[in-house]
């Protein structure tokens, strides 16, 4: 019997690669998807072949989209600089539009073309609890939407989001791709890595990751300026 | 005090001109939003770019994005063939994966960025009935999960998608444009109409739409081939 497919969610950071090890270690034949949605930083799109290629996927797929064309976010706008490091329950500048609602539903379209009901996302409703596209009621909403939405769904079939780490803190996510193979070096978190995939250090995703590893006892593999 | 601004995806149809006509005739500042989602002809856009001249909206979007790459559908792959107009119930050739759901999701993002809080759509669930992503307990469930997948929406603003041709058939439709003033020689419906606009006549969207005019007692502009 052929192994059930699944599409993940892949930006190259340490949630998403995580998410693709955990969808690999279940079973599934993965399909990974990326997008060049117009953030300043293209490292991590780098990242994402590099990770898709040593996790052996089936495909990789980059999507480019506009999307940086509405958005006035910190990721995607020059004129607005990333901000440093600092918990906050605040929705930061960092912010992009609907952005999980537009990835998840080409997740959606390009699950119903191969034909596979499980969709993957890295969300975290801990450390990213300020995002509204990262909180478990938000997947619920759009996962009953998905279940609407498309002929495969009308058919019968029952599509799921699945959101392995939306419980853990960034330690457990860690501790888990650890166990799981993870190569963290391979991942980009920062928001402002050089073309040379060196991270800041400084601003909140660096802040998430620095404090993950060192709460780990794990060796922090990533490359700082 | 100023206008509401309102979103109105606009595809150069019937049906999406009608809408805008509505929500203009409602007061809404419009921003009109088109999709070069790869479909294989491109007249269409010509037509939304007119149109949106025509009711001289705030600003036309056209966003492109290569929904193709995924879709095996009539309306973007070459190697499969639009359909002659037949009445059925069945998912027909020219159904695009989870399209409106990737529409409707770029649109929650450009409101978002120009604080709107109105989308506007103008699907139809008496002659698309058998489009998934057509139907009313699809859109209220997207219309759930918006309101939960933004910024705005966390800070309090109420997303509203709105449907005004939801219960409508071809005929109301039509009727409503016409009182409304909607030229409808401007608008292009047929799934395969030559580069000058000129449509085929025997598509299931031409088939619907000479059938509207013919029922209103209106005379058909559209220019056919």
């Amino acid at each position: 019997m052929s192994k059930a497919k699944a599409v993940i969610l892949l930006s190259g950071g340490l949630d998403s690669t995580t998410t693709l090890a955990i969808a690999k270690s279940m079973g599934f034949d993965c399909y990974a998807l990326s997008f060049d949605y117009g953030q300043k930083q293209k490292s991590e799109l780098i990242a994402a072949k590099k990770i898709a290629n040593n996790f052996k996927v089936s495909q990789h797929y980059i999507m480019k989209i506009p999307l940086a064309d509405f958005a006035n976010s910190a990721l995607t706008d020059k004129n607005i600089d990333i901000p440093n490091f600092k918990k906050t329950n605040e929705i930061p500048v960092t912010y992009v539009p609907a952005r999980n609602t537009i990835f998840l539903s080409f997740a959606i379209a390009w699950a119903e073309v191969i034909k596979s009901q499980d969709i993957f996302i890295g969300v975290n409703s801990i450390d990213y609890s300020s995002y509204p596209d990262c909180r478990k009621e938000y997947i619920k909403a759009f996962n009953n939407m998905a279940n609407l939405a498309t002929k495969e769904a009308i058919n019968g079939a029952k599509i799921s989001i699945i959101t392995p780490l939306i419980d853990l803190n960034k330690v457990q996510i860690i501790k888990k791709g650890i166990s799981l193979g993870v190569d963290y070096s391979l991942t980009i978190s920062c928001y402002q890595a050089d073309e040379n995939g060196k991270a800041c250090g400084i601003c909140d995703a660096c802040g998430y990751r620095k404090i993950g590893f060192k709460s780990a006892k794990i060796k922090d593999p990533t490359r700082y300026k």
